[in-house]
Protein backbone atom coordinates (compact mmCIF):
# COMPACT_ATOMS: atom_id res chain seq x y z
CA UNK A 1 0.00 0.00 0.00
CA UNK A 2 1.57 3.21 -1.02
CA UNK A 3 0.25 6.71 0.51
CA UNK A 4 -2.28 8.33 -1.09
CA UNK A 5 -1.46 10.89 -3.93
CA UNK A 6 -3.02 13.79 -2.55
CA UNK A 7 -3.01 17.25 -4.72
CA UNK A 8 -3.17 20.86 -3.39
CA UNK A 9 -3.85 23.91 -4.61
CA UNK A 10 -0.78 26.43 -5.29
CA UNK A 11 -2.25 29.75 -4.48
CA UNK A 12 -3.30 31.85 -1.71
CA UNK A 13 -6.72 30.75 -1.39
CA UNK A 14 -5.34 27.19 -0.19
CA UNK A 15 -2.81 28.82 2.11
CA UNK A 16 -4.29 28.63 5.58
CA UNK A 17 -4.97 24.88 4.37
CA UNK A 18 -1.56 24.05 3.74
CA UNK A 19 -0.62 25.31 6.66
CA UNK A 20 -3.27 23.16 9.04
CA UNK A 21 -1.46 20.48 7.07
CA UNK A 22 2.18 21.14 7.87
CA UNK A 23 1.36 21.79 11.90
CA UNK A 24 -0.63 18.65 11.70
CA UNK A 25 1.80 16.36 10.25
CA UNK A 26 -0.32 15.37 7.10
CA UNK A 27 2.38 15.41 4.97
CA UNK A 28 3.62 12.18 6.48
CA UNK A 29 0.68 10.29 5.57
CA UNK A 30 -0.39 11.58 1.96
CA UNK A 31 2.50 12.61 -0.85
CA UNK A 32 1.29 16.38 -1.26
CA UNK A 33 1.40 17.40 -5.29
CA UNK A 34 1.62 21.12 -5.69
CA UNK A 35 -0.36 22.38 -8.91
CA UNK A 36 -2.82 24.71 -10.24
CA UNK A 37 -6.15 23.67 -10.19
CA UNK A 38 -6.97 23.09 -14.06
CA UNK A 39 -3.59 20.86 -13.85
CA UNK A 40 -4.67 18.87 -10.77
CA UNK A 41 -8.04 18.26 -12.62
CA UNK A 42 -5.71 16.63 -15.73
CA UNK A 43 -3.70 14.92 -13.23
CA UNK A 44 -6.96 13.29 -11.05
CA UNK A 45 -8.42 12.48 -14.42
CA UNK A 46 -5.21 10.82 -15.75
CA UNK A 47 -4.71 8.69 -12.49
CA UNK A 48 -1.35 10.16 -11.58
CA UNK A 49 -3.40 11.54 -7.94
CA UNK A 50 -5.85 10.41 -6.23
CA UNK A 51 -7.40 12.97 -4.36
CA UNK A 52 -7.20 17.01 -5.49
CA UNK A 53 -9.21 20.00 -5.30
CA UNK A 54 -10.50 20.88 -9.11
CA UNK A 55 -12.18 23.39 -10.16
CA UNK A 56 -16.41 23.45 -10.11
CA UNK A 57 -17.16 23.23 -13.97
CA UNK A 58 -14.01 20.93 -14.30
CA UNK A 59 -15.96 18.60 -12.34
CA UNK A 60 -19.40 18.64 -13.60
CA UNK A 61 -17.69 17.96 -16.83
CA UNK A 62 -16.72 14.87 -15.82
CA UNK A 63 -18.78 14.07 -12.88
CA UNK A 64 -19.24 10.47 -13.25
CA UNK A 65 -15.78 9.57 -12.33
CA UNK A 66 -15.65 11.69 -9.45
CA UNK A 67 -17.18 11.29 -5.86
CA UNK A 68 -16.62 14.04 -3.44
CA UNK A 69 -14.97 14.75 -0.20
CA UNK A 70 -18.13 15.76 2.38
CA UNK A 71 -17.17 18.68 4.56
CA UNK A 72 -14.78 20.27 2.32
CA UNK A 73 -14.74 22.94 -0.94
CA UNK A 74 -13.32 26.64 -1.67
CA UNK A 75 -16.62 28.49 -0.96
CA UNK A 76 -17.31 31.60 -0.10
CA UNK A 77 -21.19 32.78 1.56
CA UNK A 78 -21.08 36.95 0.37
CA UNK A 79 -18.04 38.82 -0.08
CA UNK A 80 -14.76 36.59 -1.50
CA UNK A 81 -12.54 39.54 -2.49
CA UNK A 82 -10.47 37.62 -4.82
CA UNK A 83 -12.71 37.45 -8.27
CA UNK A 84 -13.91 40.79 -9.07
CA UNK A 85 -15.60 42.62 -11.88
CA UNK A 86 -14.04 46.16 -12.62
CA UNK A 87 -16.05 48.24 -14.48
CA UNK A 88 -15.62 51.63 -16.63
CA UNK A 89 -19.61 52.01 -15.94
CA UNK A 90 -22.39 50.46 -13.69
CA UNK A 91 -22.80 46.83 -14.91
CA UNK A 92 -26.06 47.76 -16.42
CA UNK A 93 -25.14 49.58 -19.08
CA UNK A 94 -22.17 47.13 -20.74
CA UNK A 95 -25.06 45.55 -22.97
CA UNK A 96 -22.89 45.50 -26.10
CA UNK A 97 -19.62 46.71 -24.39
CA UNK A 98 -17.02 44.29 -24.30
CA UNK A 99 -15.55 42.49 -21.17
CA UNK A 100 -12.40 41.05 -20.78
CA UNK A 101 -12.22 37.78 -19.11
CA UNK A 102 -8.40 36.66 -17.73
CA UNK A 103 -7.44 33.31 -18.79
CA UNK A 104 -6.47 31.56 -15.80
CA UNK A 105 -9.60 30.74 -14.52
CA UNK A 106 -12.67 29.03 -15.99
CA UNK A 107 -14.94 28.77 -13.27
CA UNK A 108 -14.78 32.41 -12.70
CA UNK A 109 -15.58 33.42 -16.08
CA UNK A 110 -18.64 31.23 -16.24
CA UNK A 111 -19.66 32.90 -13.06
CA UNK A 112 -19.06 36.81 -14.56
CA UNK A 113 -20.95 34.88 -17.50
CA UNK A 114 -23.87 33.95 -15.37
CA UNK A 115 -24.12 37.12 -13.33
CA UNK A 116 -24.01 39.23 -16.52
CA UNK A 117 -26.39 37.26 -18.62
CA UNK A 118 -28.83 36.46 -15.77
CA UNK A 119 -28.67 38.49 -13.05
CA UNK A 120 -27.55 41.85 -14.56
CA UNK A 121 -29.36 41.32 -17.92
CA UNK A 122 -26.77 42.43 -20.30
CA UNK A 123 -25.35 40.63 -23.18
CA UNK A 124 -21.87 42.35 -23.77
CA UNK A 125 -19.51 40.56 -26.29
CA UNK A 126 -15.95 38.80 -24.14
CA UNK A 127 -12.68 39.10 -24.56
CA UNK A 128 -10.16 36.06 -22.84
CA UNK A 129 -6.85 37.84 -22.20
CA UNK A 130 -4.08 37.62 -19.70
CA UNK A 131 -4.98 39.36 -16.45
CA UNK A 132 -3.26 42.62 -16.76
CA UNK A 133 -5.86 44.80 -15.73
CA UNK A 134 -4.16 47.85 -17.49
CA UNK A 135 -4.32 46.18 -20.91
CA UNK A 136 -7.77 44.61 -20.60
CA UNK A 137 -9.24 48.12 -19.35
CA UNK A 138 -7.46 49.93 -22.82
CA UNK A 139 -9.60 47.31 -24.82
CA UNK A 140 -12.69 46.39 -23.15
CA UNK A 141 -14.92 48.30 -20.69
CA UNK A 142 -14.42 45.82 -17.70
CA UNK A 143 -12.48 43.25 -16.52
CA UNK A 144 -12.79 39.96 -14.62
CA UNK A 145 -9.55 39.61 -12.20
CA UNK A 146 -8.83 36.85 -10.00
CA UNK A 147 -6.30 35.30 -7.27
CA UNK A 148 -3.75 37.77 -6.37
CA UNK A 149 -4.35 40.62 -9.08
CA UNK A 150 -7.80 40.51 -7.85
CA UNK A 151 -6.63 41.11 -4.29
CA UNK A 152 -4.13 43.82 -5.25
CA UNK A 153 -7.20 45.70 -7.20
CA UNK A 154 -9.43 45.21 -4.16
CA UNK A 155 -7.59 47.03 -1.69
CA UNK A 156 -6.43 49.80 -4.29
CA UNK A 157 -7.94 53.13 -4.94
CA UNK A 158 -9.34 53.21 -8.19
CA UNK A 159 -11.58 55.19 -10.59
CA UNK A 160 -13.61 52.04 -11.61
CA UNK A 161 -16.88 50.31 -10.48
CA UNK A 162 -15.78 47.05 -8.26
CA UNK A 163 -17.84 44.24 -8.43
CA UNK A 164 -17.72 41.43 -5.79
CA UNK A 165 -18.72 38.23 -7.85
CA UNK A 166 -18.91 36.21 -4.30
CA UNK A 167 -21.09 38.62 -2.99
CA UNK A 168 -23.09 39.41 -5.98
CA UNK A 169 -24.00 36.10 -6.25
CA UNK A 170 -25.03 35.25 -2.95
CA UNK A 171 -27.25 38.68 -2.91
CA UNK A 172 -29.08 37.33 -6.18
CA UNK A 173 -29.49 33.57 -5.30
CA UNK A 174 -29.18 33.89 -1.41
CA UNK A 175 -26.82 30.54 -1.78
CA UNK A 176 -23.11 30.07 -1.36
CA UNK A 177 -21.13 30.07 -4.31
CA UNK A 178 -18.58 26.89 -4.33
CA UNK A 179 -15.11 27.28 -6.53
CA UNK A 180 -13.89 23.96 -6.09
CA UNK A 181 -14.20 20.57 -4.44
CA UNK A 182 -11.90 17.91 -3.41
CA UNK A 183 -12.34 15.10 -5.97
CA UNK A 184 -11.50 11.33 -5.61
CA UNK A 185 -11.37 8.96 -8.33
CA UNK A 186 -14.28 6.95 -8.12
CA UNK A 187 -12.11 4.08 -8.49
CA UNK A 188 -9.72 4.54 -5.53
CA UNK A 189 -12.44 5.54 -3.63
CA UNK A 190 -13.89 1.53 -3.99
CA UNK A 191 -10.56 0.06 -3.58
CA UNK A 192 -9.63 1.99 -0.93
CA UNK A 193 -12.33 3.38 1.28
CA UNK A 194 -10.23 3.44 4.31
CA UNK A 195 -7.45 5.61 2.91
CA UNK A 196 -10.28 8.29 1.54
CA UNK A 197 -11.75 8.17 5.21
CA UNK A 198 -8.13 9.05 6.58
CA UNK A 199 -7.55 12.04 4.50
CA UNK A 200 -10.80 13.31 4.31
CA UNK A 201 -10.28 13.41 8.46
CA UNK A 202 -6.97 14.91 8.27
CA UNK A 203 -8.23 17.45 5.97
CA UNK A 204 -11.06 18.44 8.23
CA UNK A 205 -8.57 18.51 11.38
CA UNK A 206 -6.66 20.63 9.77
CA UNK A 207 -9.20 22.93 8.51
CA UNK A 208 -10.56 22.94 11.92
CA UNK A 209 -6.70 24.07 12.86
CA UNK A 210 -6.75 26.56 10.66
CA UNK A 211 -9.93 28.35 11.50
CA UNK A 212 -8.51 28.56 15.58
CA UNK A 213 -5.09 29.97 13.91
CA UNK A 214 -5.93 32.50 11.11
CA UNK A 215 -4.23 35.57 13.06
CA UNK A 216 -0.67 33.02 12.95
CA UNK A 217 -1.60 32.14 9.56
CA UNK A 218 -1.90 35.62 8.26
CA UNK A 219 1.22 37.09 9.81
CA UNK A 220 2.78 33.87 7.80
CA UNK A 221 1.10 34.53 4.61
CA UNK A 222 2.50 38.22 4.83
CA UNK A 223 6.32 37.31 5.36
CA UNK A 224 6.39 35.66 2.08
CA UNK A 225 3.38 37.17 -0.26
CA UNK A 226 3.17 40.32 -1.30
CA UNK A 227 0.16 41.73 0.79
CA UNK A 228 0.26 43.08 4.37
CA UNK A 229 -1.22 40.97 7.35
CA UNK A 230 -4.72 42.62 7.37
CA UNK A 231 -5.09 41.58 3.89
CA UNK A 232 -4.87 38.43 4.65
CA UNK A 233 -7.03 38.54 7.48
CA UNK A 234 -9.47 40.16 6.49
CA UNK A 235 -9.46 37.55 2.66
CA UNK A 236 -8.96 34.57 4.66
CA UNK A 237 -12.24 34.97 7.15
CA UNK A 238 -14.26 35.96 3.79
CA UNK A 239 -12.99 32.26 2.40
CA UNK A 240 -15.12 28.99 3.17
CA UNK A 241 -14.03 25.88 3.14
CA UNK A 242 -17.69 24.77 3.67
CA UNK A 243 -19.39 21.67 1.84
CA UNK A 244 -22.24 21.28 3.70
CA UNK A 245 -25.56 21.12 2.59
CA UNK A 246 -26.78 24.75 1.51
CA UNK A 247 -23.20 24.69 0.36
CA UNK A 248 -23.81 22.04 -2.07
CA UNK A 249 -26.97 23.67 -3.50
CA UNK A 250 -25.21 26.23 -4.13
CA UNK A 251 -22.87 24.21 -6.53
CA UNK A 252 -25.77 23.01 -8.04
CA UNK A 253 -27.12 26.09 -8.70
CA UNK A 254 -24.21 27.36 -10.03
CA UNK A 255 -24.30 24.43 -12.40
CA UNK A 256 -28.12 24.66 -13.66
CA UNK A 257 -27.07 28.37 -14.34
CA UNK A 258 -24.12 27.54 -16.39
CA UNK A 259 -25.39 25.01 -18.44
CA UNK A 260 -28.86 27.45 -18.69
CA UNK A 261 -26.25 29.78 -20.32
CA UNK A 262 -24.73 27.03 -22.64
CA UNK A 263 -21.61 26.81 -20.45
CA UNK A 264 -22.19 23.02 -19.29
CA UNK A 265 -24.18 20.39 -21.37
CA UNK A 266 -25.21 18.25 -18.33
CA UNK A 267 -25.87 18.98 -14.96
CA UNK A 268 -24.98 16.03 -13.04
CA UNK A 269 -25.78 14.65 -10.23
CA UNK A 270 -23.16 15.09 -7.33
CA UNK A 271 -21.65 11.85 -5.29
CA UNK A 272 -20.44 12.00 -1.84
CA UNK A 273 -17.89 9.92 -0.47
CA UNK A 274 -19.76 7.78 2.01
CA UNK A 275 -23.39 9.38 1.44
CA UNK B 1 10.88 37.83 -1.06
CA UNK B 2 9.76 34.26 -2.15
CA UNK B 3 10.68 30.99 -0.03
CA UNK B 4 13.31 28.79 -0.75
CA UNK B 5 13.00 26.48 -3.22
CA UNK B 6 14.48 22.97 -1.89
CA UNK B 7 14.92 20.10 -3.39
CA UNK B 8 14.20 17.04 -2.09
CA UNK B 9 15.15 13.30 -2.64
CA UNK B 10 12.07 11.19 -3.12
CA UNK B 11 14.12 7.84 -2.36
CA UNK B 12 14.11 5.91 0.71
CA UNK B 13 17.75 7.72 2.23
CA UNK B 14 15.98 10.78 2.30
CA UNK B 15 13.21 9.90 4.56
CA UNK B 16 14.55 10.33 7.99
CA UNK B 17 15.00 13.73 6.66
CA UNK B 18 11.53 14.13 5.23
CA UNK B 19 10.16 12.85 8.52
CA UNK B 20 12.32 15.25 10.35
CA UNK B 21 11.33 18.28 7.86
CA UNK B 22 7.56 17.82 8.49
CA UNK B 23 7.66 17.24 12.50
CA UNK B 24 10.00 20.84 12.62
CA UNK B 25 7.34 22.49 10.27
CA UNK B 26 10.11 23.67 7.77
CA UNK B 27 7.57 23.01 5.27
CA UNK B 28 6.21 26.47 5.92
CA UNK B 29 9.40 28.05 4.83
CA UNK B 30 10.47 26.16 2.09
CA UNK B 31 8.98 25.42 -1.36
CA UNK B 32 9.65 21.41 -1.46
CA UNK B 33 10.31 20.14 -4.84
CA UNK B 34 10.72 16.14 -4.59
CA UNK B 35 12.39 13.94 -7.61
CA UNK B 36 15.40 11.35 -8.24
CA UNK B 37 18.84 13.13 -7.54
CA UNK B 38 19.83 13.43 -11.13
CA UNK B 39 16.74 15.48 -11.77
CA UNK B 40 17.62 17.93 -9.07
CA UNK B 41 20.97 18.34 -10.35
CA UNK B 42 18.83 19.64 -13.64
CA UNK B 43 17.01 21.95 -11.61
CA UNK B 44 19.49 23.68 -9.90
CA UNK B 45 21.51 24.18 -12.57
CA UNK B 46 18.85 25.73 -15.00
CA UNK B 47 17.68 27.77 -11.80
CA UNK B 48 14.40 25.82 -10.88
CA UNK B 49 15.64 25.21 -7.42
CA UNK B 50 18.13 26.97 -5.25
CA UNK B 51 19.17 24.41 -2.93
CA UNK B 52 18.85 20.81 -3.53
CA UNK B 53 20.72 17.57 -2.72
CA UNK B 54 22.81 16.34 -5.73
CA UNK B 55 24.84 13.44 -6.14
CA UNK B 56 28.35 13.86 -5.30
CA UNK B 57 29.74 13.46 -8.95
CA UNK B 58 27.28 15.51 -10.56
CA UNK B 59 28.13 18.16 -8.05
CA UNK B 60 32.10 17.41 -9.07
CA UNK B 61 30.92 18.19 -12.74
CA UNK B 62 29.72 21.90 -11.89
CA UNK B 63 31.55 22.62 -8.46
CA UNK B 64 32.14 26.36 -9.73
CA UNK B 65 28.33 27.00 -10.02
CA UNK B 66 27.50 25.99 -6.42
CA UNK B 67 28.50 26.21 -2.82
CA UNK B 68 27.98 23.54 -0.41
CA UNK B 69 26.06 23.13 3.02
CA UNK B 70 28.59 22.64 5.76
CA UNK B 71 26.42 20.20 7.86
CA UNK B 72 24.58 17.98 5.89
CA UNK B 73 25.21 15.11 3.27
CA UNK B 74 24.25 11.48 2.06
CA UNK B 75 27.39 9.58 3.81
CA UNK B 76 28.30 6.24 5.09
CA UNK B 77 31.13 5.25 7.65
CA UNK B 78 31.36 1.67 6.84
CA UNK B 79 28.31 -0.03 5.67
CA UNK B 80 25.69 1.35 3.67
CA UNK B 81 23.36 -1.40 2.82
CA UNK B 82 22.07 0.32 -0.22
CA UNK B 83 24.66 0.06 -2.83
CA UNK B 84 26.06 -3.59 -3.42
CA UNK B 85 27.58 -5.32 -5.87
CA UNK B 86 26.25 -9.14 -6.35
CA UNK B 87 29.03 -11.30 -7.88
CA UNK B 88 29.11 -15.19 -8.79
CA UNK B 89 32.55 -15.69 -7.82
CA UNK B 90 35.23 -13.45 -5.85
CA UNK B 91 35.74 -9.93 -7.08
CA UNK B 92 39.42 -10.44 -7.35
CA UNK B 93 38.44 -12.99 -10.30
CA UNK B 94 36.59 -10.67 -12.40
CA UNK B 95 39.02 -9.46 -15.03
CA UNK B 96 38.08 -9.10 -17.93
CA UNK B 97 34.80 -10.98 -16.76
CA UNK B 98 31.12 -8.94 -17.30
CA UNK B 99 29.71 -6.48 -14.60
CA UNK B 100 26.43 -5.44 -15.15
CA UNK B 101 25.57 -1.62 -13.61
CA UNK B 102 22.23 -0.52 -12.64
CA UNK B 103 21.42 2.22 -14.68
CA UNK B 104 20.26 4.58 -12.65
CA UNK B 105 22.62 5.93 -10.26
CA UNK B 106 26.34 7.63 -11.85
CA UNK B 107 27.71 8.15 -8.67
CA UNK B 108 27.45 4.70 -7.52
CA UNK B 109 28.55 3.23 -11.08
CA UNK B 110 31.56 5.27 -10.60
CA UNK B 111 32.38 3.86 -7.11
CA UNK B 112 32.15 0.40 -8.15
CA UNK B 113 34.39 1.16 -11.48
CA UNK B 114 36.84 2.83 -8.83
CA UNK B 115 36.96 -0.12 -6.03
CA UNK B 116 37.13 -2.76 -8.86
CA UNK B 117 39.66 -1.18 -10.91
CA UNK B 118 42.19 0.59 -7.82
CA UNK B 119 40.98 -1.48 -4.94
CA UNK B 120 40.44 -5.35 -6.00
CA UNK B 121 42.53 -4.32 -9.41
CA UNK B 122 40.42 -5.97 -11.69
CA UNK B 123 39.42 -4.66 -15.55
CA UNK B 124 36.24 -6.08 -15.94
CA UNK B 125 34.28 -5.00 -19.11
CA UNK B 126 30.51 -3.26 -18.38
CA UNK B 127 27.01 -3.37 -19.34
CA UNK B 128 24.92 -0.61 -18.08
CA UNK B 129 21.12 -1.75 -17.62
CA UNK B 130 17.91 -1.72 -15.67
CA UNK B 131 17.96 -2.80 -12.22
CA UNK B 132 16.91 -6.76 -12.59
CA UNK B 133 19.04 -8.79 -10.49
CA UNK B 134 17.42 -12.10 -12.78
CA UNK B 135 18.49 -10.32 -15.92
CA UNK B 136 21.39 -9.00 -14.74
CA UNK B 137 22.83 -12.38 -13.86
CA UNK B 138 21.88 -13.87 -17.01
CA UNK B 139 24.27 -11.53 -19.05
CA UNK B 140 27.12 -10.67 -16.72
CA UNK B 141 29.01 -12.34 -13.61
CA UNK B 142 28.41 -9.44 -11.41
CA UNK B 143 25.65 -7.00 -10.81
CA UNK B 144 25.68 -3.22 -9.19
CA UNK B 145 22.44 -2.64 -6.94
CA UNK B 146 21.09 0.56 -5.39
CA UNK B 147 18.37 1.73 -2.89
CA UNK B 148 15.36 -0.56 -2.38
CA UNK B 149 16.88 -3.17 -5.04
CA UNK B 150 19.92 -3.38 -3.21
CA UNK B 151 18.31 -3.65 0.43
CA UNK B 152 16.17 -6.22 -0.68
CA UNK B 153 18.83 -8.08 -1.97
CA UNK B 154 21.25 -7.14 1.28
CA UNK B 155 18.80 -9.43 3.54
CA UNK B 156 17.76 -11.73 1.09
CA UNK B 157 19.96 -15.63 0.96
CA UNK B 158 21.57 -15.84 -1.85
CA UNK B 159 24.59 -17.89 -3.16
CA UNK B 160 25.79 -14.46 -4.70
CA UNK B 161 28.34 -13.06 -2.99
CA UNK B 162 27.39 -9.62 -1.62
CA UNK B 163 29.81 -6.34 -1.17
CA UNK B 164 28.44 -3.48 0.31
CA UNK B 165 30.48 -0.76 -1.64
CA UNK B 166 30.08 1.43 1.35
CA UNK B 167 31.90 -0.94 3.58
CA UNK B 168 34.21 -2.04 1.55
CA UNK B 169 35.28 2.31 -0.09
CA UNK B 170 35.99 2.86 4.47
CA UNK B 171 38.18 -0.75 4.52
CA UNK B 172 39.95 0.65 1.55
CA UNK B 173 40.70 4.43 2.09
CA UNK B 174 40.40 4.58 5.77
CA UNK B 175 37.62 7.06 4.85
CA UNK B 176 33.82 8.29 4.91
CA UNK B 177 32.17 7.91 1.57
CA UNK B 178 30.19 11.04 0.21
CA UNK B 179 27.10 10.19 -2.40
CA UNK B 180 24.89 13.08 -1.78
CA UNK B 181 25.76 17.19 -1.27
CA UNK B 182 23.68 19.63 -0.85
CA UNK B 183 24.51 22.35 -3.16
CA UNK B 184 23.25 25.86 -3.32
CA UNK B 185 23.50 27.73 -6.83
CA UNK B 186 26.00 30.23 -5.86
CA UNK B 187 24.01 33.26 -7.00
CA UNK B 188 21.26 32.24 -4.67
CA UNK B 189 23.91 31.96 -1.86
CA UNK B 190 25.75 35.39 -2.89
CA UNK B 191 22.30 37.74 -3.03
CA UNK B 192 20.41 35.74 -0.20
CA UNK B 193 22.86 34.37 2.53
CA UNK B 194 20.39 34.80 4.93
CA UNK B 195 17.86 32.80 3.60
CA UNK B 196 20.52 30.28 2.75
CA UNK B 197 21.88 29.87 6.78
CA UNK B 198 17.79 29.44 7.90
CA UNK B 199 17.57 26.83 5.41
CA UNK B 200 20.58 25.65 6.63
CA UNK B 201 19.56 25.94 10.27
CA UNK B 202 16.59 23.78 9.70
CA UNK B 203 18.10 20.87 7.86
CA UNK B 204 20.13 20.76 10.59
CA UNK B 205 17.29 20.88 13.39
CA UNK B 206 15.60 18.24 11.47
CA UNK B 207 18.73 16.28 11.32
CA UNK B 208 18.95 16.38 14.80
CA UNK B 209 15.27 15.62 15.45
CA UNK B 210 15.42 12.13 13.32
CA UNK B 211 18.61 11.06 15.04
CA UNK B 212 17.06 10.80 18.18
CA UNK B 213 13.65 9.46 16.70
CA UNK B 214 15.05 7.06 14.62
CA UNK B 215 12.58 4.15 16.58
CA UNK B 216 9.78 6.07 15.00
CA UNK B 217 10.57 6.85 11.87
CA UNK B 218 11.30 3.03 11.29
CA UNK B 219 7.87 2.79 12.35
CA UNK B 220 6.58 4.92 10.25
CA UNK B 221 8.53 4.00 6.98
CA UNK B 222 7.83 0.05 7.71
CA UNK B 223 4.11 1.58 7.71
CA UNK B 224 4.54 2.61 3.59
CA UNK B 225 7.26 0.50 2.25
CA UNK B 226 7.98 -2.41 1.23
CA UNK B 227 10.48 -3.62 4.34
CA UNK B 228 10.39 -4.53 8.06
CA UNK B 229 10.85 -2.10 10.83
CA UNK B 230 14.06 -4.01 11.85
CA UNK B 231 15.56 -3.94 7.99
CA UNK B 232 14.63 -0.06 8.01
CA UNK B 233 15.99 1.00 11.84
CA UNK B 234 19.61 -1.18 10.64
CA UNK B 235 19.65 0.89 7.02
CA UNK B 236 18.77 3.87 9.13
CA UNK B 237 21.56 3.59 11.27
CA UNK B 238 23.78 2.77 8.66
CA UNK B 239 22.99 5.90 6.62
CA UNK B 240 24.87 9.33 7.98
CA UNK B 241 24.08 12.69 7.17
CA UNK B 242 27.16 13.95 8.12
CA UNK B 243 29.83 16.36 6.26
CA UNK B 244 32.54 17.18 9.05
CA UNK B 245 35.94 17.49 7.62
CA UNK B 246 37.01 14.15 7.77
CA UNK B 247 33.71 13.47 5.48
CA UNK B 248 35.04 16.07 3.03
CA UNK B 249 38.13 14.48 2.72
CA UNK B 250 36.26 11.21 1.74
CA UNK B 251 34.75 13.72 -0.71
CA UNK B 252 37.74 14.77 -2.72
CA UNK B 253 38.93 11.41 -2.22
CA UNK B 254 36.50 10.07 -4.08
CA UNK B 255 36.71 12.80 -6.80
CA UNK B 256 40.10 11.83 -7.34
CA UNK B 257 39.57 8.39 -7.21
CA UNK B 258 37.17 9.26 -10.54
CA UNK B 259 39.37 11.29 -11.86
CA UNK B 260 42.67 8.50 -11.99
CA UNK B 261 39.89 6.19 -13.81
CA UNK B 262 39.06 8.49 -16.08
CA UNK B 263 35.52 9.29 -14.81
CA UNK B 264 35.87 13.31 -13.95
CA UNK B 265 38.23 15.73 -16.08
CA UNK B 266 38.89 17.83 -12.90
CA UNK B 267 39.19 17.22 -9.15
CA UNK B 268 37.51 20.79 -8.03
CA UNK B 269 38.03 22.60 -4.47
CA UNK B 270 35.42 22.37 -2.47
CA UNK B 271 33.18 25.52 -1.31
CA UNK B 272 31.72 25.31 1.37
CA UNK B 273 29.08 28.34 2.38
CA UNK B 274 29.95 30.79 5.56
CA UNK B 275 33.63 29.32 5.09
Amino acid sequence: MRRPRLGHIQFLNCLPLYYGLVKNDVLLDVDLVQAAPRDLATMLLSGELDIAPIPSIEYARHAEEFVLLPDIAISSNGEVQSILLLSKEPVEGLDSKTVALTDTSRTSQVLARILLARHWGVSPSYAEMPPDLASMMRDADAALLIGDDALRAYWQQSDLLKYDLGAEWTTWTGLPMVYAVWAVRREFAEQQPEAVANVSDALTASLAYCRTNLDAISEYAARWESFPVAYFRSYFDALQFRFEPQYREGLTRYLTEASAIGELDVVPDISIFGA
